[in-house]
């Protein structure tokens, strides 16, 4: 007897519940919350549904006000205002003012004697809160004489069947006996660009203006107006940590290095420091600093590598041995995916009797880089450390400041990507870079933007990264260059592309390996940063539209067209204050392609007649269209559109 | 830091959950759970799954060993041998043993050293249980030596990559750092007869042998052999409480009683008593008992109507007016669906401030008659009672008595249906009734034995109720009439009947209504016992079939056959003991229909080029089968067969 015996509503069946409530669906500040759940009670009472949310700095619920969709179910939303995390609790509860409105208004209907009836509806009347309006308290004591007055015998019928009577009871509904879903359900809400950011990656060791030269930071500060003139909004280094000097790799990921060979700057840590330091070749922390200002200055955040892995020289070897495995001859255990090793990187020993420090000395490196004034991390393999790790760490960063994003590097299965994202990391790479046709691409979209992944995994494509020359890319033409970085940038709102080596079209490979031939993860490389290719053009302009259109700042809101040709893709993307765009692109790079596309004017939101008109903002070209197909040809030149929709009104 | 660092492993997406643990799936002794989830962690370490489970009596845990099914997903399945709630957990770890062979075997075959790889698989073999068997010890003898011996290196090697080492690991888990499911999980486990039951209903006022008489408990029991010789095993009766006399309905539902009226039983209570007294033109306690243990010697058990409304003089309604709403007038608020009216009968007033005491006294009517040896309870229409009161009721009878049975009569919507079934419900009533076509009948039973249902929701598929006289048995022949019970009997293991009124094919309806017309519910009837008819015939048949075919004894295990005709439906019915039985129906009452049966010999167990023989066993004839298509015809004459099916072995 757990529950007062009068509580007979039950809440069913929450949407979207994430693991019986253990971990938070995700938004921005702004967004919008749809729940969907069931209401039940027994017997033909009229029951009603609701939601109560607040803010973790608040101790008072909100109310939303939820809607009947049928078949027991109601839908309520609410708006997100803050940062940090929402409750919010599903309502259901029997409406016995209504329940009596109802039967009444039966009885009335049927010519039935309501005397008694009016009277049993004196409670409902009397029960109004205080804090009703000046007008409904008119109508309440108006209810309440008629309905005890044989006199008023007439009136009492007509207001108590009346709407007035119905918003009333609609509007201030007695919760005295209330339930709500079993498990409390969180949202945890990120500022925008959590939903919205743009990347771009390069080494600051390859940043020199000269060939030859090692780059340092300054030589990254003289490029910023370079990306930034190119419309990306986040610059993330790879690890910019003293690198290692024992079991150094080579060149091409050689196991011995030669004379002169930079290393792997993921082997992390040498006698110059570890995850705290700056390589000496880059510069200081003074240099780091002034780049971050600077960066910032031109509307560009740095994002740091947050790669936990040790050199065999990293200070920490020697100071927290027992943060590595030791092994029964004495050597540490390398990182090693038998047979394979790589014995220039020890892995953390998360097994260890003393991980509570370990995991704080973790923690005080990404609040170290946070005092910097870094507030994106990308991190490094996190599928290669402890779910419960990350789950902690994040969260107390994000007690220290709420703005800290984190994007999870985890090219892994499905369900560990998932499980990552809803540890809490904001958001994550995902398998675009290998999702080429259109049906791989429509699967996989669905896949992101419905069910459980749309609440909590935020996708960032890819075209390529330093670890990823996909199979898809080599040897390519710059068709494919150019369609690959539009797909990713239009279909996904959150987008990144290691960047020099993509504009300037490098496509050369390890032989039989997704890897670049000359990678920069070994060596220095230069760049001719003065130069634009076609790539250079289409980084400015899609990002410049996508800065402009609300519709391409978010992922979800994306809804594919048919199109009779499996060579070209089309969506539509739009948001709710009127932003729309739609996207057509070749696959092929050889043909022209050509097909009907079909669009019904009120998936625009526009009645049957309307006439709209579609701006390419990336060729400035314009259409005019009108009715359902819509005939579309693009070729190897031309293989996309991007339309800006606009109904012309007469 | 809830959970130790070393902690990795986590255990998601466990099937069946029902709303977050809340409830318990269903089943009965004997039976097995399948429970299906998933195990991650980070890295490429092994992982293994596995699965606990302890009846309510138990304080120590059994283990259940899990199945990898691929894509990280995990299968375990245990018995339940107890009545009574389990708990179970899924369990997941990462088993750094097997991680360890995984491994060294790797390196071994890429022909490097592993010396130090042997000393560190030590541990391994050290952590052993006890417990181990004397050969598991001798093989952890010549491990510790061998691995650590340099001249048995070979050896070391040998037994390191060894199948089994492997097994002992299997067997033997280092479980220390386990995660679990995020909800305590639980299957309650009811006796065979909430699987398997066989229901006949009548009333006893019309169990009179002579025509004009009052039936009485001592006609009903002269009635018993005949009920046990048609195969029943559950006896049902409508209330057999003293009934109402103020506002008592006349025959056919007549607003006012004529003078020797007998009222509705549902208009439960007069000055002779209430719920716990027998309505005196029946008998007494001592024929009730008298009853139950006639019918408990023939295998029948009575099941009681538990019907929770109160006719105006039931002595409540002096004794506690608390229980009933009590109007503004003086009046009892009665029974109504406005505009309509039930002025013979006072609904329970659960929203009672003294609903404690409401609930003890509602309880103790149940108590009462499982002292007088009842262990089954039809309940009247739960679903107008709230859904606590019977989760909670529910259980303080199953604290007395595990045996008993609770069938819900609601008929109502699909949610309220399976929210009562959650909260505790034995078996329900279901749409049956109403689905008469192929398409209906395969959607039905897909909805019932696929998904949430198939754990939770066990349907009782009765033809027809006092309360239902279906619009597809209305002025129908016998045709509709055999094989509507042919069908319920043969889809569902627990099925029931309105008896008498459906062997004598009594099929007036009132008009426009799914109502009996000169329907029992309001007056006493007579029918002739004696007489057999081919339903009568059906009956006894069909259910010794039940009996003697365990295929027939659970609905979960069905699966439908293609047959290129919409009249015919086909199924196959099989347990895991070797029990095969084959249904196929004709839907048409007047015409012949034929069609070729798809049925490939893997979906009976059979290889390729298996034959088999099919004996009907309501007519006797004999097939013989082989191959994948086979040729059906049915006649409104032989409108179905219930084949058993044994492979053929020369």
């Amino acid at each position: 007897m757990k529950i007062p015996g009068q509580n007979r509503a039950v809440v069913r069946d929450v949407w979207p519940t994430v693991e019986n409530g253990k971990y938070a669906i995700k938004r921005v500040v702004g967004e919008s919350v749809s729940v969907w759940f069931n209401v039940l009670s027994d017997g033909h009472d009229v029951v009603r549904g609701g939601l109560r949310y607040r803010h973790e700095s608040e101790r008072k619920w909100s109310h939303a006000s939820a809607t009947s969709i049928g078949n027991d179910r109601w839908q309520a939303i609410f708006k997100v205002e803050k940062q940090g995390t929402y409750t919010y609790e599903a309502l259901g509860w029997v409406d016995y003012a209504l329940t009596w409105q109802h039967g009444i208004t039966k009885k009335i209907d049927a010519g039935l004697d309501v005397k008694v009836e009016l009277l049993e509806g004196l409670p409902f009347i009397e029960k109004l809160p205080k804090t009703i309006s000046k007008e409904e308290k008119k109508l309440q004591a108006k209810c309440a004489t008629a309905f005890a007055s044989a006199a008023e015998y007439e009136e009492g019928k007509m207001l108590a069947k009346s709407e007035h009577l119905h918003n009333l009871f609609i509007s201030h509904p007695d919760m005295t006996y209330l339930n709500t879903n079993i498990t409390p359900l969180r949202v945890y809400v990120d500022r925008e660009k959590a939903a919205f950011s743009t990347w771009y990656e390069f080494f600051p060791r390859s940043a020199a203006a000269k060939a030859g030269q090692h780059g340092t930071l300054q030589d990254c500060i003289k490029l910023l107006p370079r990306v930034a003139s190119m419309g990306f909004d986040t610059l993330y280094f790879p690890p910019i940590h003293p690198i290692g000097e024992i079991h150094r790799k080579g060149k091409n990921n050689a196991t011995t290095a030669s004379e002169g060979d930079v290393g792997s700057c993921w082997a992390i840590g040498s006698k110059d420091g570890g995850h705290t330091a700056i390589h000496p070749q880059l510069g200081t922390i003074q240099d780091f600093k002034q780049l971050v200002d600077a960066a910032s200055k031109l509307g560009i955040e740095i994002a740091m590598d947050f790669a936990l892995q040790f050199a065999p020289d990293h200070p920490w070897v020697k100071e927290n041995p027992q943060w590595l495995k030791q092994r029964p001859d004495g050597t540490i255990q390398y990182a090693e995916n038998p047979p394979k090793k790589y014995q220039d990187i020890y892995p953390v020993y998360f097994e260890t009797s003393d991980w509570k420090n370990l995991w704080k000395a973790l923690l005080d490196i990404a609040l170290y880089w946070l005092e910097q004034g870094i507030r994106v991390f990308r991190v490094d393999n996190p599928h290669t450390k402890p779910i419960a790790f990350w789950e902690w760490m994040i969260a107390e960063v994000k007690k220290k400041n709420n703005d800290v994003i984190f994007l999870s590097e985890a090219f892994t299965t499905p369900n560990l990507m998932q499980e990552l994202a809803m540890a809490g990391f904001t958001q994550s790479y995902s398998y675009y870079t290998w999702r080429n046709t259109k049906a791989e691409l429509l699967e996989y979209m669905n896949q992101l933007t419905q069910g459980i992944l749309s609440e909590t995994f935020r996708p960032n494509f890819w075209p390529n990264t330093p670890d990823i020359l996909p199979w898809s890319l080599q040897n390519a033409d710059e068709h494919n260059y150019l369609t690959r970085y539009f797909l990713a940038a239009t279909l996904s709102s959150n987008v990144g592309v290691y960047g020099p080596v993509y504009e300037f079209l490098e496509h050369r490979a390890m032989p039989g390996k997704e890897e670049y031939l000359d990678s920069e993860k070994y060596e220095v490389r230069h760049w001719d940063w003065k130069k634009a290719t076609p790539v250079t053009e289409l980084y400015t302009k899609l990002n410049k539209a996508r800065k402009e259109h609300a519709a391409l700042q978010r992922t979800n809101n994306i809804r594919f067209c048919h199109i009779e040709n499996d060579q070209l893709v089309a969506y539509l993307k739009q948001d709710e204050q009127g932003s729309k765009v739609l996207c057509v692109c070749s696959l092929d790079a050889v043909h022209s392609q050509s097909g009907m596309l079909h669009l019904a004017p009120w998936m625009l939101g526009m009645n049957e007649h309307a006439t709209y008109t579609l701006k390419d903002v990336l060729t400035s070209s314009e259409f005019e269209w009108h009715g359902h197909t819509h005939f579309i040809k693009l070729t190897p030149q031309q293989p996309y559109h991007l339309f800006v929709i606009k109904e012309k009104v007469d």
